[in-house]
């Protein structure tokens, strides 16, 4: 009984995050969910990448968080437009709510769309949101064993980024191990470098996703 | 609708942390909740404690993970009795899930018994155990900002501790604003500052639970 519940929201979710990519596909909108633990870097990741888009590609932002604006602020100092989605006790973003933020956005201007969701390596990953990837940052502080103990998302990732790398050393982080246990569960998936207070790999993640941009819009418009 | 099986399920979670709590009890066992981010340090700290704890006190350990024994093991090899918890996709833990894991714990031997929550700042609030204390560890490297995102875990702490302390200014965190933001949700909770590194505030911290544990089995036995 619990169960045909839980199908029966994740099947309205799901029809909800069709529309979503309806939407986006209409305006030319690509659209990247950003998934990571409290604290990786997702907020610092997305503002050094839209920096790197610029000027050609423009982008917006979806912020996803419990409580507080202290995301969006940061977003919108940049003169970046951005919603944030406060989802109170709620651990991860859903198709509804992207839907119900989109009014607020002006997509037809915006080639990137960055959807943070609630920092959290679990729950945001049973729920589909219309994006067209899904890019997964760990940080070196947390451990090199987190695809270990949190396969799902490392499985549903797109391009996992490995934030704060200048720590690698400081943390006696294990590269290898970590490799190793993300390619268990993906194993082509490409794994990035970066650091967002060296700029190491962030031209190299910027590239990667301009590229994936392209290949989406122009698969768009064909 | 959905509601209403959501709160049948907390209800008859709660009975059984009831039950727990009732099994504890009887064999004159504390029990403290471990909840924290992906990689805050919740095991490192765990062993640090136990250490410190002997030989006066034993203690024992539960483990939950999505997946994995990589936590488990650790403690074990140090002879220490524990139990791991795979929860599969499951983001806490829940009384049941003790219930089922005790009989594996020798627990009229055990002063102290440590449950591991899975790695998440929201999820495992909802769900009580039978815990005697919340000790909820936020993590240096996370940024100062996570009581304003996730407030309720901070609510619920009786001791909050910050680990990485080592690294408060490596990471330039801001003290002052991290215990502003734990404050508004908890003014009277304990903030201490450990590093498992470096050893720092691990023997207050200690000391601070010592006097919990006797308070709890002086009252148990009164």
């Amino acid at each position: 009984m619990k169960i045909v519940v839980a199908k029966e929201i994740l099947k309205a979710n799901d029809q909800v995050a069709v529309e979503n990519q309806e939407t986006f596909g209409r305006d030319g909108v690509c659209v990247v969910n950003v998934m990571a633990s409290p604290g990786a870097g997702k907020t610092s990741t997305i503002l050094a990448t839209i920096e790197r888009l610029l000027p050609d590609l423009k982008s917006g932002v979806i912020e996803g968080d419990i409580a507080s604006t202290i995301d969006a602020d940061k977003i919108a100092e940049r003169g970046i437009p951005v919603v944030q989605i406060n989802t109170g006790g709620t651990c991860h973003l859903d198709a509804p709510m992207i839907k119900g933020a989109l009014p607020h956005l002006p997509l037809p201007d915006i080639d990137v769309l960055f959807i943070e969701n609630v920092g959290n390596l679990i729950c945001p990953t049973s729920y589909k949101l219309g994006a067209h990837m899904n890019l997964v940052i760990a940080s070196v502080p947390e451990g090199w064993d987190k695809p270990y103990k949190y396969p799902g998302i490392f499985a549903a990732a797109d391009v996992v980024l490995l934030n704060k790398a200048d720590m690698i050393e400081v943390f006696e982080f294990d590269v290898a191990a970590f490799e190793r246990g993300v390619r268990m569960v993906n194993p082509d998936v490409e794994i990035i470098h970066i650091s967002c207070k060296t700029n190491e790999g962030l031209d190299a993640w910027t590239e990667n996703l301009r590229t994936r941009v392209g290949e989406h819009l122009f698969a768009g418009r064909s």
